[in-house]
């Protein structure tokens, strides 16, 4: 039997395996259906890892890679709100903060503080890290829909002007990676994935 | 359009999106499936996060973090091999080592090395780090085994005594954590989700 500490632990790790079964919006490249946030925040890690030369300012990778990590936890409760409903985007706030008490505070309280500061930080976009992680998390689901031909664009019904304006508060953290998502939102309109 | 060394990192970074089409044994508590490496992978992150306080010796964190985020990735050719299993494990060093080759080193040259030396620190189990991602890596299989009435034990007929093996090599990473998921396996026994 664990102790009280190690037991508060591994109640939140087996809790947060419902992660795994939160749906975005987002097609797979690799396989023919919707991700969910788990795998997505494993690859906005390994993003990080792998562009961190690219961010605006030197980053403490480690810090960026915990963000991610976390950054979508709260959708176990809050569900994850897609960036183009204005409706689900309007109490989005307020349901996220209540789902990052209830989550957060199963952990040993020096724990839930720390991974909600983090959880703070990568939203507020004003440190270089979470400005870099907001980056990442904006380049993502350009990639992937690019490379499936646009396919939860027009699912939705989704214009260019309204992935630029998604794209725009991905420049602070890394003018390169954000030049370059600008290049991808240009190539999927001239090949008729994205309406104008 | 991207510089060739971006390009090569975009390149990898859609390439292994395909490890979330990885289907490893263990069930999720969180959803009635079977999980994917990159979901796992997820999960041993945040569980390096949250556990690090229990490592034998101190770690540094990052480079656990790193290691486990990647230590799949050989998996999108070689395919996940099933730890009970006996004759996939007979060439899984080679097949893996050929998956290495091919996928890290469509990063640039610097990053190709990097990435397998620390895949290679992973599989050694040499380093405090690799000992302590180790642990972590046998001690979640348990708790989704545990969570769900010791489904993928059953489906592939694994007893008790190799389950105890397999979850020696994790002792010196953890003696806590090693020690926490023997406890796990007397509980399965017991509970006769595990047979003896």
């Amino acid at each position: 039997m664990p102790d009280d500490r190690l037991a508060k632990q591994i109640n939140f790790i087996l809790e947060i395996d419902r992660l795994k079964d939160v749906i975005r919006r987002s097609y797979l490249v690799g396989a023919d259906r919707r991700e969910n946030s788990a795998e997505h925040s494993w690859h906005l890690a390994m993003m990080a890892v792998l562009l961190a030369e690219h961010a605006r300012e030197p980053v403490q990778l480690a810090r960026v890679v915990e963000m991610v990590l976390l950054h979508d936890i709260v959708e176990i409760d809050a569900g994850d709100t897609y960036v183009y409903d204005p409706k689900g985007s309007e109490d989005k706030a307020v349901r996220e903060q209540k789902a990052a008490d209830r989550l957060f505070n199963m952990l040993p309280p020096d724990q839930a503080v720390r991974l909600m500061e983090l959880w703070h930080e990568f939203e507020a976009m004003a440190t270089p890290e979470a400005q870099f992680a907001a980056t990442l998390d904006r380049l993502m689901p350009l990639l992937h829909n690019v490379h499936t031909k646009g396919r939860s664009w027009q699912e939705h019904g989704v214009v260019s002007s309204q992935v630029h304006e998604r794209n725009r508060p991905g420049r602070p953290g890394s003018e390169t990676l954000w030049a370059y998502g600008e290049s991808l939102i240009d190539e999927a309109v001239k090949r008729g994935y994205l309406a104008e």
